[in-house]
């Protein structure tokens, strides 16, 4: 315990696959079975709530990165989530991780969805949080949602997108913030205008591309994560998907929007735990 | 730990309120708040599973009994939910206790509701499994279901109604059946038809009665829990009372029907003992 190397104090580290430099870091208590996070639009290494990674790495080792063009990490962004994919599994098969659980966040859990399905050997088991399946209509209206967004302050943008309107969801909120800047150093830079771009096509053509994926045939075990009131992903879409897939739980959170494991760190990483441990 | 009173040894005890004779078995680690159940259509003290119930105990008080006219206790089966819970909060005063969480299950979560609203200081927090709110068109169909499954064996029964038709929920279904058979001595009788037809009564006015609570207004926490499949109360019910509550929790667990704690017991346990912990 005399190294106690945690999600604030990881260090950022690169590996180059195919000409893009991939930014990373790992920490936790080492596992065979790594749990490998998939971050929202735009999100970068510094927007996973530390006291939600270090809670989940008192049981298990954790790898977070920056998908290409993201972040600290090089290389363009594709327009696509079956492409972040692909590029998920470069990186992975070149840190020489040949098994995986996954934690996908919003565009994250889209990107879950398709590895389950085209690379269904290299995972074990899934989380997905404030998500929806392929095909999803009020993707159509992410781009006017995400524009009047960006008409806010970054504090109150980030408490409009993940957070309801009452007074304690928004509390909750300020409190996330202020994790999410505990970490001082080798913090990672914004993510920049093409790469976002980028993402924001990927994710209203999760919505308005053919539907590929028959989320029936998924057999692995998924825990289905969502707020009460996600007007992103519009909340009933989680439902959606669990009747849709087999084998998963879902959890749904009272008074919350898209951030809803932000808003219950404690209540999340409990079930988080227990779904893997399980 | 040399005397251990646990949901398979506890004694049935007796106390006279109004009248009525009612069963009861307390158990488990003392706490200034039990845990009380509120059973389903026709069960008794011996339909809670014992794994479930020991669970629970680890961390608090258990109190479960027998309503009015249901398995030992004496008096009349009233045929509404409003009189049950009347009945039930009589009960409690007698045992002196001012404050409990409560655990729903089915009618026991119909039940659940109507305390919340009308004996609010009563509680402090609820787990409703396998329920729906007033006024759903589902319970129309009940007594029909109810006596489709009267023509099955009592295994059969049982397995029908409170599981999925797969291999593995079945397999669960069994397990379950077992451990409701564990206790041999001091078991409750089978409730009797008389108070049968009133439960049912109960229930399918629960449906058809014009609406008197507004969940809107219900403050305690609760965790509402589901399987995805449960035909008697449909599923999706569920999530429409998660959303007309203001502080309520939701899980679904996959592949199971109305009995979906029994099928995952652990999950259950863990879930719940850290949603009355938290």
């Amino acid at each position: 315990m005399s190294t106690l190397i945690n999600a604030i104090s990881a260090p950022t580290q690169y590996i180059n696959v195919n000409g893009t430099n991939y930014a990373y870091r790992r920490f936790g208590k080492p596992s065979d079975i790594p749990l490998v996070g998939f971050q929202h639009f735009t999100g970068t290494l510094d927007n996973w709530d530390p006291i939600i990674l270090d809670g989940l790495a008192q049981e298990r080792e954790i790898l977070i990165f920056d998908n290409a063009g993201v972040g600290n990490s090089t290389g363009e962004t594709p327009d696509n989530v079956a492409d972040m994919a692909h590029d998920a599994a470069d990186f992975l098969k070149a840190l020489g991780i040949t098994k995986i659980d996954v934690l996908g966040f919003s565009l994250g859990g889209f990107i879950a969805q398709y590895l389950a399905d085209k690379y269904a050997d290299l995972i074990r088991k899934i989380i997905i949080i404030g998500a929806a399946p392929q095909g999803v209509k009020v993707l159509e209206r992410f781009p006017e949602l995400i524009y009047k967004a960006m008409q806010k302050d970054p504090a109150e943008r980030f408490l409009y997108i993940f957070f309801t309107a009452t007074e304690a969801s928004r509390a909750k909120g300020k409190e996330t913030l202020q994790r999410l800047f505990t970490r001082t150093e080798d913090r990672d830079r914004e993510t920049v205008q093409e790469s976002v771009l980028a993402q924001m096509t990927a994710i209203t053509r999760w919505g308005s591309d053919p539907v590929t994926i028959d989320l029936k045939t998924i057999q692995h075990p998924i825990l289905i994560v969502q707020g009460s009131k996600d007007e992103m992903m519009d909340s009933d879409n989680s439902y959606q998907l669990f009747k849709a897939l087999p084998n998963a739980l879902l959890n749904y959170y009272p008074d919350s929007a898209h951030g809803s494991f932000y808003q219950y760190p404690e209540v999340f990483v409990n079930q988080a735990n227990y779904f893997l441990n399980y």
